[in-house]
């Protein structure tokens, strides 16, 4: 599994998300890898206290924001992995490389196949199903102590330049 | 339009949701009321800083969330205003009149139509499609001044009795 997270390499001025941005002091800072053996990307969550929905079960809402973090970095992993696009975009930087590579989101689809138990460290497993050169479908199952919770179906889309 | 907030007759034990229980010191704390005349249920909404993807963009994931608790709230005031299950689960507490008549969601499709400016407060408008005796589909729209930047679709189902 590569060692860099995805999130990691994102430009400075896209580092700012709720979800995943490092610079984000308040935010999640959700992180995702790269598991180039499988051909998917993993990422590990501990939800704060706070995101709870009823007692003792975890919040849907946060539930839906890291399948999309986590879907937005997937797509943007598979493009670097297997584009000379991602490579153009990649430079060298104060802060190390990074890339102008984002993605954002066109559509959210999320079924909730059981309640998510609080205190257990969620894991999240992506695949992309589908590619063009702008957009991809990336699908995420969220489990807890190996039970999958969640499912997740995001498209993404190249984030236009107007918003970079 | 009705003045008290659907959250606010939650029963405290269902009262710690992130996105909208009023008991969850760090959370949204979204209010959702029924508007009787329209047949919708309107939420008003005003990102923290922080809740922010690209600089000057809200959040998908708050988008999801304040979807997914109105459309849960909607889901409440549709059974409690035009079903006798809700009366029966209605009662006087210390705290005032509370209902146990609360919903999940079984699935949520948020689609992003355009990037929603930070700094505006977002107005929700929802409304019942379908309605079974333990099932509702709510359709939400989220507009920043009067512009529809997201959609959703969401299948709300009664609370299952062991997570209350």
């Amino acid at each position: 599994m590569n060692d860099t997270a995805i999130q990691d390499i994102y430009s400075d001025r896209a580092s700012y998300c709720y979800g995943c941005g490092r610079l984000n002091e308040k935010g999640l800072k959700i992180k995702s890898y790269w598991d180039e053996g499988q051909g998917v990307c993993r990422c590990r969550v501990s939800p704060r206290l706070e995101h709870v929905s009823m007692p003792g079960f975890v919040y849907g809402g946060l539930i839906a924001s890291v399948i999309d973090c986590h879907a937005m970095a997937t797509a943007a992993a598979a493009y670097g992995a297997g584009t000379e696009h991602a490579t153009d975009t990649r430079r060298k930087t104060d802060s190390g490389v990074q890339s102008d590579l984002r993605f954002v989101t066109r559509s959210l689809q999320v079924d909730y196949l059981k309640p998510t138990p609080m205190g257990i460290e969620l894991e999240l497993v992506a695949r992309v199903e589908e590619m063009t050169d702008r957009k991809a479908i990336v699908a995420v199952e969220l489990s807890a102590r190996g039970v999958v919770c969640a499912t997740g179906k995001v498209v993404a889309v190249k984030t236009p330049p107007h918003m970079l």
